[in-house]
Parts: structure tokens; sequence; C-alpha cells
């Protein structure tokens, strides 16, 4: 028809060959949705789990293209092989279909995680997601090192937090300050004096975050000790 | 960390200032998907309605920036205000957030419109989605003035298409041929020479698609021929 | 050959249709360059009619595609035509071939302006080049009165200072000084009280910039007055 | 000013960290050019020599940032390491800085290799430009490699056509003919066969194309032989 100029209008950008591709997704404003549905401070095992059968289903799906996926709190990282030509690289194709299959997998195994809380439509999650491209194997080796490192410095920081909060019943104004300017190892020692907790004995999937094969294993493991090994071959 | 660099890969393209704002979605493969779930050939009103709600809920989310909303088949248009600043007018962010609060709806309502029909983990439904900026009140009227006559032009040919094949007993391949070469009065004429059936007693949400207002009224009417009062003000 | 693949990492952005599209070119480091050459501060009558008569040749190459060019200081901005297909819109051609076209201009009809002064080899002048995209008659003309009003500001600033400088005997320091925080009034009085010059005197080239029309005239004028007519019929 | 919002539709690309990046000039319609300066045919020593020369400049000024520069026919490729920061990698600035040095050295330099040829204000070279990345060692040298073999096969086509359109009285037509479809050994046979000529004892600057390294040396080698050479260390 005399309207189909309006097709033009579009770009179709690409990632440039030969580098590695990440796609990450993010939890719309979970700040909110976690309180909603009531998710426990600072993890909630449900929610994480939930996250991560997600992020298995999506990856078997594009099991060919992707080497790993790593995830901590609201987000997932998928990093895609350097010599996809999965949607001619396309990024719109590739971040979009990548959280539009997270989400209906999210909305479709909440209830398996939330037996009890349905979800109420006016309080559905989504996700935001961005398509990044790395050109080798240092700088995305580098990256997951980081989504590693920052899920590790969250949640020392969080699980202090929220146990001087709630089992020492400081305000959060007051946890903030006692935390504030503390390096690791005082976090940690704090932790241990004051809520009797040793921070090594916390879930390793608090600690770690969680890492999806491509067999769909999910381990809690130390990503920068065996960063080699999990990007061997590619 | 030392690792944080890796941020500076992420490229933060927006769409320029004082243009309108296209996000398209459409379903991924929804011929399977269609097919899968025992969609109504051509057009089945579950699975239109159920975009619609979709949509409807969408829209109503982002009220103060979207105009209006246009879908077909497995596809919705949401036309933004050319004044938005949602996210920084940032590509990655409206694309994947609208359809991944999309496929969250979607999910979310499909019971309710298929209620025999639950979803299967392993075929579930997702989209893929596109910004693409278009700079003045004129291509804005022509993009939804495009899709307008592309459901137009399917449906008909869609709907002779499958009465041929399924009233007459055609094969597909003897339907196609019956209607290669044919305009559009000729397709009318033999959905009623042939099948019995006027073209203008079809369904309204078939023949002209569904279009969502900001006040979240679903209408099915003649785009073209109101094209002017539906973007008046803008 | 084997290697061709190598052609596939090329991106080849274009703007969208419909948009006006702005060349700016601007002198490298043309603060040295001035000084090198002694370009008389703050302007030089020379330098600018170098840059003009560039700047008519170029539009004139490009006649059909142009609208206007206008420039001031070391800089020249081409504003093309909305409905441009040049090279399909492609950024890099525009923005490359234009300020190569402009650098070639100026070697060459150096010496026709400065017969004095042969250009040398270790100190050549080059240009910055940028394409941007204006949407609609509006923002283009604001983006033309932008520079004018930027050009009467520089001047404004320049001319008190270098006669503060030069005709007073303050210090670059003093003269900075002096000037800090007045408005244009003030700026006005103080080259009139101090150095006896009536700012509405000063050349109109440097008062108002120079505009280049279609037919190559060379004008300085009132952008802001006359702005809707520049653009009447585009 | 209140026009200052124009500054908003800027987008500033930039390239990736890490990436090798690759600027390419080009001559504009350097058919057109070569023939009003009557450019010997295929091949001119003197235009070859200025090209070499404008993009020795280039790169000295340059130095830092450049592994080494090739050129052939009205080409040069600099190749940029790929840990600099030049420009903060913004492609606008790179692209359009080299085209317009080249370009001011190339109408400065001019004369002194066609020193009976003034240039005509009407018909001035001027060239356009591109950046692309190459995110590895190997494809950097695959794009240096498809520069190399692309001299090669145009250089032996054309010595051959124009030998024997020149020396053989052949018409272009007949020349082209002749040559269609024959690969490499049976063009230099015809060529020794027919013209008397030995293609190996062509200068090897027509046969190799033009390296500049960071020293500014000028060679004509075999490049695929020395490839790793050529960017050892990168
Ligand atoms: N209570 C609880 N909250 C969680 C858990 N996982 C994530 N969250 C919350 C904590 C953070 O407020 C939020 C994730 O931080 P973000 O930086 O992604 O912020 P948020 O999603 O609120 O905003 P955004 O839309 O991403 O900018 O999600 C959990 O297991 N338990
Ligand atoms: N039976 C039936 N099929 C429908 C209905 N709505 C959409 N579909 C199917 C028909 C088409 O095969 C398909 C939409 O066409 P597309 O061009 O979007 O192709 P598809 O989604 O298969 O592939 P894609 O991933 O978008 O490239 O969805 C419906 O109401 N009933
Ligand atoms: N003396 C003198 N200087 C001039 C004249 N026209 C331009 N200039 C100088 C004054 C400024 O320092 C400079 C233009 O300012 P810019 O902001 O473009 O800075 P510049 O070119 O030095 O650096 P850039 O490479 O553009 O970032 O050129 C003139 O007519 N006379
Ligand atoms: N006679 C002669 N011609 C040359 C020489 N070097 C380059 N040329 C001419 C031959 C080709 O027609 C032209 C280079 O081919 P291009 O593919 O770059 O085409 P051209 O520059 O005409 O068009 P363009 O603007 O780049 O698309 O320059 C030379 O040394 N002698
Ligand atoms: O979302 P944040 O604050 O963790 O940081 P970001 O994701 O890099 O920011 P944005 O979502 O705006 O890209
Ligand atoms: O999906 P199609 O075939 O209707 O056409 P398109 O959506 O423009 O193609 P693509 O999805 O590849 O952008
Ligand atoms: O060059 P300036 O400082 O006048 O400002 P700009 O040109 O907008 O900055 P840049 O040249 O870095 O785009
Ligand atoms: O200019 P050509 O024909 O050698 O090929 P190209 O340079 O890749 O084409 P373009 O200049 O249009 O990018
Ligand atoms: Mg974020
Ligand atoms: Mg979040
Ligand atoms: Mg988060
Ligand atoms: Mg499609
Ligand atoms: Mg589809
Ligand atoms: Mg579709
Ligand atoms: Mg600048
Ligand atoms: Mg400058
Ligand atoms: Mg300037
Ligand atoms: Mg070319
Ligand atoms: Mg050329
Ligand atoms: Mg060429």
């Amino acid at each position: 028809s005399r309207f189909e100029y309006v097709r033009d209008f579009e770009q179709r950008d690409v990632l440039i060959p030969e580098t590695y591709i990440v796609v990450r997704i993010d939890g719309k404003k979970f700040h909110e949705f976690s309180n909603y549905y009531k998710f426990e401070k600072p993890n909630d095992m449900r929610a994480l789990k939930l996250m991560n059968a997600c992020a298995k289903n999506v990856l078997l799906q594009y099991r060919s293209e992707v080497i790993l996926a790593y995830g901590e709190s609201d987000e997932y990282s998928f990093i895609l092989r350097s010599d996809t030509t999965l949607y001619n690289r396309r990024i719109d194709k590739i971040s979009s279909l990548f959280v539009s299959l997270f989400t209906s997998q999210y909305v479709m195994l909440w209830s398996k995680f939330f037996p009890n809380d349905p979800l109420d439509v006016k309080h559905l999650p989504f996700f935001d997601s961005r398509c990044v491209s790395y050109p080798n194997l240092k700088c995305i080796k580098d990256y997951l090192s980081w989504r590693f490192v920052d899920t590790h410095i969250n949640n020392l920081y969080n699980t202090v937090f929220w146990q001087l909060v709630q089992k020492c019943g400081l305000t959060t104004r007051e946890a903030e300050n006692k935390l504030s300017g503390t390096v690791s190892s005082e976090k940690q020692e704090i932790l241990f004096s004051e809520c009797g907790i040793n921070y090594n004995n916390e879930p390793e999937m608090f600690k770690k975050g969680s890492l999806v094969t491509r067999k769909g294993e999910i381990l809690h493991i130390d990503v920068i000790k065996k960063i080699d090994e999990l990007f061997e071959g590619y």
C-alpha cells in the first residue's frame, strides 16, 4: 500500500561479528514488587529459585547459542557465543525475545514457587533488557566477574544490614550508619559478633549467585576461581 | 571493583526528541503457537480479545505517554507522544519494558480467555519488540494507516481462504491458486458466491483490528476515516 | 577472496527520513591555528571571508540538497532539506564528504585570502564534522537561531575583551574580571565608555555571522528576525 | 539561550573499547578526477606517491594511536590500536578529522607531485571516510589482507586491460571480453604473450600497494607473508 514507506524509518542495528553478546535483564521496580509479595529480606529463596528456573528454561531454548547464564537478585545475564548468528545479531530481536521469554516463564512458574501468593494483575513482574557486546575472552570473563563481585558485595551488606535490623533491633538508619565505611572483613566481624552469624555458613546461592550451565545445571560456585574453566572452548 | 570497566561497553542509544515513538511487538512463531493451542482459523476471538486485554493494561500503565495502541493478529503497536521523556527515550528500556509487561499480561490473563487450555511450559508465548521514531503527524498517521490496511488485506485473504478450505472442501493449494492474482472486490465476490458469506457481516474486530484509546476503550473502527480525529491535539 | 567477510563489520547508519539534516564542521584547534597564522583578534576579516568562500563552494556543489549554510568563527553549518536522499542519508558519507570538500576548498583558497602567509605543511587546517537530524521546522529554525545567538554572545564578549586588552592596556586577567557577570547592555556600555567604540558600528559580518543562500549570496542579517522567511517553502 | 535544547538532538556514537579501529578514506569520484587531471592509466606514480605522502603525514600526526596505514588506488586505511582512547572513540570525530587532515595534505602537497597541473577550484579532490571496529587480531589482519588481495586483483586486471588497449590496440570492449572469466595465471600469461610484459617486473608499489609504518617508512611488501610481524606487539 502507499503507506509502506513507513518501514523505512526502522533502524535495524546489529552487534558486530566475533564479539560475545551479553543479554542482561533486570526486574522493573523490584524494590516495590518484592515488598508487595512480601519477599523475605534480603534474600527470598523462592524468588531466587524462580529466577533460576526461568533462566534455565530460556537458556535451554537457546542452548546452541548460549555459553552460560548468571543471576543474582532480580537480574540475569545470558552470555552468547561470539560466533552466534542468532537473528543476524539484531539487537532489537535478541534483547526483546530473551526478556519476553524470561517474563513468560516467570509468570508461568510463579505459582510453583509462590503457591500461596497468586499474582495480582495490578502488580505483575516485568523486566528491562539490554544487549552488550564484548570483543574478547578477557573482557567477557571480567563481565562475569563483575556480576559475581557485585553479588558478594551486595549480599554481604544486605545480610548484615537486615540482621542488625531484624535480630538486633537497630533502626534502618542505625544499621546504615554502623556499616558505613566498613570493609568486607569488618562487616563479617559485625555479623559474627553482634548477630552470632558466621557469613561462611550462609547459603551458597546467596553468597555466590547462580550460574546456569549449558546442560541446565544450576551451580553456586566461586566464579572467579573457575573463570577460565567456564569459558574453556569458547 | 576492578571489573567495573565492563560497563563502558554498554551503548545507550536514544531516540531523538520531538519524534513520535512506535513500539511494535509481534508474537514469536505464532504460526506454531496458534496451531499448538488450536486457535480458530483464521481468527480466534479469544486470542484477539486476550491481545486486546493485554494491550489495554499496558497502555493504562503508561497512560500519560501513550496516544493510542492498535493491534491485529499477533501484533500490537503502541504510539507514544512525541514529547515523551519516558526512560530518557532510551531504546533498550522502552522496547524491553513494553514487551515484557505485555508478555506478563498475556500469560497472566491467558486462563481467562482460554479456560480449558492451560499453557504448557514447553510452549509459552513470547514476543519480539522494536522502537521506531516518526518525525511528524503525517507519517505517524501513515504508520497507523499502514497497519490498518494490512489488517484489511490479510483478513480478507485469510477469511476467503479458510472458507474455501473449510466450507467448500478445497485443498489449501487449490484455495491459494483460486485467490492468486485477485483483487479485493473479486475476493469478496468469491466469498459471497462460493461460500455464501457477505464479508460486510464479518465481525468488526476481524475486519478493522482493535484500537485502544487512552481511556482504555477498545474500538473497531475505520482508522483511515478517523485518522485526523485520532491524533487531534498531538 | 576469503577475507571479504571483514566487510560485515561495517555499520551503515542512516538518518531517518523526513528530518532536516545539519552538517556542522568546526576547525580543529583553531585557537592554535589562528595564533600560528597571526589572525587578527578577535575577528580576522580574511579568515572569515575564506570560510565563507569555502562554504559557498560546498553549498553550490550540493545546491539541490542544501537549504542554506551559516557560519561564524571556525565553524559552518549546512542545513539539508528534510526530503534529501543524498547518499541514502548515510551519516558517514554525508559527514565525511562535506568536511573533506570544505577542507579542500580551504587549503585551495587560502592563498587568495592570505597571500603573504603560505600554509606550512606542519600546521595545516582541518575540521571535525557531525550530522544531526531535526524532525521539524520549529527545531531546525531554533538550531539556526542557536548558532546566531552564539555568534552575538561570543562576538560581543570577544570584541570588548580584546579592546580592553589592546586599546586600554588591561591584562587578559583584568579584562576577564571586568566582564565577568556583565549582561549584554553592560558590555556594550563598557565598550563605549572605556574604548569609545559603538558596538552597532562593528562590521555586520562580525556581529551577525554569515548566511549563504542557495543562490550563493552571502548575507549578514538578523537571522532571528528573518527566520520564517529563510525556511519558506521547506 | 532558550535555543540550546537543540544540542539534545546530537547522537555521539562511540566504538566499543578493546577493538581495533579502521579509518578508511576513499577518493570521491576519482574516476572523473583522475581523468580530469590526466592520471596515467592504470597507475599514476605521481598520484600514488601523493597519496602516500599524505598518509604518512596523517599517521605521524596521530603516531601514538596508529599501528600502520595501507593504501592503494584512491583509498587509504588507517589502523588504530585497540586501546586507543582518541576522542573518546567517538565515530564522528575520528572519521571526520582523519579525512579532513588527509584532504588538507592532499591539496597542500598536490603541486609537489603535479607541478605542471595546478588544481582547478571546480575540480577539487575530496574523500569519503568511515570507521569500522574489529574485535581481534585475526580479523584486523584479515582486514589488511583483504585490501592487499584487492590491490593485487585490481592491479593485475587493470595492467593487462590497459596494455591490451594501449599497446595492442584492442578496444576497451574487446579487452574486457578477452579478460572475462580468466584467472590470475591466465591474465599474466596474456600479458606476457600478447604484450611482452612480465608482471613480476611491474613496480612493487603497483603490485603490492603501500604500507606506512609507525616510523613513517613506506613499504611495498607482501602483506600476507608479513602479516604476523606487522601486528607484533598489538
Ligand atoms: N526482599 C527481597 N528483595 C529482593 C530480592 N531480590 C531482589 N530484591 C529487591 C531488592 C532491590 O530493591 C531490588 C533490586 O534492585 P534494583 O537495583 O534492580 O532496583 P529496582 O528493581 O527496584 O529498580 P529498577 O527498575 O531495576 O531500576 O529488588 C529478594 O530476594 N528479597
Ligand atoms: N489460527 C489463528 N492464527 C493466528 C491468529 N492470530 C495470529 N495467528 C497466526 C497466523 C500467522 O501464522 C501468525 C502471525 O504471523 P507472523 O508474520 O507474525 O508470523 P509468526 O508469528 O509465525 O513468525 P514471527 O516469529 O513473527 O516471524 O500468527 C488467530 O487468531 N488464529
Ligand atoms: N584571532 C582569531 N581567532 C579566531 C578567529 N576565528 C576563530 N578563531 C579562534 C578563536 C577560538 O579560539 C577558536 C574557535 O573555538 P573552538 O571552540 O572551535 O576551539 P578550537 O578550534 O581551538 O578547539 P576544537 O578543536 O574546536 O575543540 O578559533 C578569528 O577570526 N580570529
Ligand atoms: N588513471 C588512474 N586512475 C586512478 C588511479 N588511482 C585511482 N584511479 C581511479 C580509478 C578508479 O576509477 C577510481 C577508484 O575507484 P573507486 O571505486 O574509488 O571509484 P570512484 O572514486 O570513481 O567513485 P566513488 O566516489 O569512490 O564511489 O580512481 C591512477 O593511479 N591512475
Ligand atoms: O539499574 P542500576 O541502577 O543498577 O544501574 P543500571 O542498570 O546500569 O542503570 P540503567 O538501568 O539505567 O541502565
Ligand atoms: O515479521 P514480518 O515478516 O512481518 O516482517 P518484519 O516484522 O518487518 O520482519 P522482522 O521481524 O524480521 O523485522
Ligand atoms: O567544541 P565545543 O566545546 O564548542 O563544544 P562541542 O563542539 O559541542 O563539543 P564536541 O566538539 O566535543 O562535540
Ligand atoms: O565504493 P565501493 O564500490 O568500492 O564499495 P564501498 O566503498 O564498500 O561502497 P560504499 O562506498 O557505498 O560504502
Ligand atoms: Mg538498571
Ligand atoms: Mg531491578
Ligand atoms: Mg537489579
Ligand atoms: Mg516480524
Ligand atoms: Mg509473529
Ligand atoms: Mg505478526
Ligand atoms: Mg567542538
Ligand atoms: Mg574549533
Ligand atoms: Mg568553533
Ligand atoms: Mg566506496
Ligand atoms: Mg573512490
Ligand atoms: Mg577506491
